[in-house]
């Protein structure tokens, strides 16, 4: 046994004596080992979870309001190795010593909610989501059966029922999964079932060539989801897109005409809603019509543009998204519930998703319990385990209502509305193309660059100003937002709007700072 | 905008108007929304969160050592339904009614670190993993690139080759997963990917008939991931157990050989390290001889068993597993670290996971970063946005230290013993098998029984005696055990002994409680 002071110590009775000296008339010794007693300091665990807390609470949640804090206190690799104490050993550390981790930790992470971290598409701090979240972790449960997660299976049916509703399906069914990547394989496997139930069971052996179409702009889990299911990466069919990142329906329709000339098997079209760099809406109704003459599953990818559906002055962006069979749609996102929360939401009510994934486990989906077993949802899933996260969701909703989750989805566009604007009147700012969401691609051209030609010598150069400036402003700690070359275009900066911490002040000085870091470039 | 008082105002300034009246000379509106200062009120916001960890603490935290709390309130679903207020309503709830409905979410929630919890393969309370969570759930980062969490990439890294380390492998990558099952789902892709590499671009199309081989007591995953991956669930094959539920390596060569004569090409065998039901160890040595001579990837399912790795007394149970390909272990089980903790270990360290899993996203890993961007791991997952799972089973290590580990391993498998010889100990209690680890299963005769010959009737009265048992124990709230048909043998409880906070006094709570609630059966 071991004798830390600080922690497990059955034998140490100094806090709580009643509770830890094994009594001695019934010790039971099994192995060597005492038996009789928790060995679990239970008071001193929670004194160092309620001072962990109030560090959480100073450091974290407090800051996340503060811009005068750095976004991130950058450390190189090895450096951060070095100030880390990350080797494990034999014997464990005091209290007090894994509080100095913790602040550790906190320093250099990264602040995701920070008022000027844009780096991804998620961003800054939802008070009620986070409340939720730290009951997730107390409570510690995993939604498969009634039995185990009574509430968090009633709040994830209830919360899917609702996003049906906003995708304008009278009916349907659903799930969440850890990650919009997951989603997209689920709709990939479910529309793949769908063209041929058999598949389940057999294998894709002998099989004709399954084949899929999907906008040139999709999110890259399109691919890792081909090849995960033994489709194949060639066999996704990448359909060029317009100037502003939609796909062209009619480049749609000729490449599932060739395809099937080439004796492939067209079983879905996967349109996306919202792409991760130019934000894009591929136009679903006309995509819509091209599957319904062909027959094929409509699966919309709205991980990241699904909230706008919140917006009755954005909902329009997904106009025909009731005609999908499957939609992604990552509240994580733009609604700030907390990586992570995505659901997979199917039109389909005849049980297709359980019909697809179940293996009927019986040491877990028993068939003889005393209550109504159609509650025990957890063989939809590829998962075992699976984390409640509908109901980080379902907490922001309840308390800021859908009037609250629709200002905030106008507020966002309208500040990247804003910073559009700003871009277009700077000198040295190019905006790459009108945004239509919250995604802002634009270039910064330094002072050395204004006068040059756009030629292939400009491009060059201008290709290496974003990563210049990205690393001053990584070691600068003021802000952070991505950049990233695109379909032909040099590196450029892709700036996202989503938190209401974020106001037209943090879009200025975005544009100050960018100036500042680079203009000597 | 919204005029709620509890929540988003912000031309409302009674808390703090410095931050929240937009400065009037600037004043900047786009489509009708005032963009200037942040929307929240971080103040209110902050309250909340401060609020609601008190609750946290005392509702849950508090209570999870204290046995004369319910596991559960039970409720069956409809009713539980009327005492929850679900809906998501147009305008938001105040603060004072989140708060109540986060205390009814606690109250109708089964209580899964309660000390009588014993329902699933995780129980229990572990302080550490729980601060993880809170400051993971807070700092809320996407483990994908260095730029966005640098911390947890490198613990990350640190816990892997930790873990590789008591494998037994000199070297080895891995990844953590939302789930054993998923890390099972990874593991067959990567033994598929190195018997056929062209398999990630071609797909199964045209290819041989895959056949992978597990027992006939794997965990369910299997057949979903074989499903899944295009595979095929008839392409799994079962082998047969002995009487311990230890797959028959004969059994399994002979079937190897079976398969190859009938035009399959097998690839993988899956041997498991602590079945679901039984707690078996399947023989890793002589199932790692037969994959040598065949060939095949030998992956094991570790999820649960691979805990015994950290007592140097049980770590026997896996004797042969440095020769394994891949190792799925969930430090969330045995070692609490909290739903979900799952890394898949694999021996290669040619950048296998990498090269099988890899789609090269521009947005994410560009290439002309200023770090080494060898940090960015994110590309060998399925996922995009990954949690930091790594972390909370390194916050435990930390304060436990190895031996920590190891005393909660060991004790928990003392207390199994115990368990197991009180049950042959009492008269209406049989063991079905002597326990290996944690897992003790056991049918408890009523009365009624008790004089009955061990024929059919027997044996489908005895079936319906632990379905009756449980629901009267979920009902009462006094404990949670779940119960399942195995094989051939009819209903019978399994004990899942975990938590340090779990005594002696817990063992004979147990079989005191279920000789109470089924005596008159």
């Amino acid at each position: 046994m071991s004798s830390h002071p600080d922690r497990e110590c059955p034998l140490d009775g100094d806090t709580h004596p009643q509770d830890m000296i094994p009594s001695k008339k019934s010790a039971v010794l099994v192995d060597g080992v005492v038996l009789n007693g928790p060995t679990t300091d239970a008071r001193a665990g929670e004194k160092f979870v309620e001072e962990a807390c109030r560090l959480i609470m100073e450091e974290v949640v407090l800051k996340a309001t503060d811009v005068s804090e750095k976004v991130c206190e950058w450390q190189p690799p090895e450096q951060l190795k070095q100030l880390l104490d990350l080797e494990m050993r034999d014997t464990g550390e005091p209290h007090h010593r894994l509080l100095e981790l913790c602040q550790d930790v906190i320093r250099y992470s990264v602040k995701t909610n920070h008022p000027r971290f844009f780096n991804q598409l998620y961003a800054g701090l939802d008070y009620y989501s986070l409340v939720a979240r730290f009951m997730t972790e107390a409570l510690n449960p995993s939604v498969y059966t009634y039995e185990v997660s009574p509430v968090f299976l009633l709040v994830e049916e209830a919360v899917l029922k609702k996003m049906i509703e906003f995708i304008g399906w009278k009916e349907g069914d659903g799930i969440f999964n850890p990650g919009g990547s997951v989603s997209n394989m689920y709709a990939m496997n479910l529309a793949r079932y769908k063209y041929c139930p058999e598949i389940k069971e057999k294998g894709l052996s002998g099989l004709p060539r399954l084949i899929l179409f999907t906008s040139a702009e999709c999110h890259y889990s399109m691919k890792k989801a081909a090849s995960f299911l033994g489709i194949g990466t060639e066999n996704v069919c990448f359909v060029e897109t317009d100037g502003r990142g939609k796909m062209i329906p009619a480049e749609l329709e000729r490449q599932i005409w060739q395809a099937s000339k080439e004796g492939a098997a067209p079983f879905l079209v996967c349109a996306t809603s919202g792409t991760t760099v130019l934000g894009a809406f591929d136009p679903l109704d006309e995509i819509a019509d091209i599957c319904e003459r062909h027959g094929l599953w409509l699966h919309v990818d709205a991980s990241w543009g699904g909230s706008a559906l919140m917006s009755r002055k954005y909902r329009k962006l997904l106009q025909g998204i009731h005609r999908a069979d499957s939609v992604a749609w990552n509240p994580h996102k733009m609604l700030m519930a907390g990586i992570q929360c995505c659901a997979l939401l199917v039109k389909d009510k005849s049980d297709l998703l359980k019909k697809c994934y179940s293996a009927k486990a019986s040491y877990l989906f028993q068939q003889d319990k005393f209550y109504d077993i159609s509650y025990d949802t957890g063989d939809k899933s590829i998962q075992c385990s699976r984390r409640p996260d509908a109901f980080k969701f379902w907490m922001t909703w309840k308390a800021l209502g859908t009037l609250g989750l629709e200002e905030r989805v106008n507020r966002a566009l309208a500040l990247s509305r804003y910073l559009a604007e700003e871009i277009k009147k700077r000198e040295g700012f190019k905006l790459l193309l009108e945004p239509e969401y919250a995604n802002i691609c634009f270039w910064y051209i330094p002072p050395s660059l204004r006068e040059m030609e756009e030629g292939p010598e400009f491009w060059e150069k201008l290709n290496l100003v974003a990563p210049a400036i990205k690393e001053r402003m990584m070691k600068k700690g003021s802000l952070m937002l991505g950049y990233q070359p695109h379909r032909g275009k040099v590196n450029f900066f892709r700036q996202v709007v989503i938190s209401p911490q974020v106001s037209r002040e943090d879009m200025d000085f975005l544009l100050d700072e960018i100036d500042l870091l680079g203009r000597d470039m």
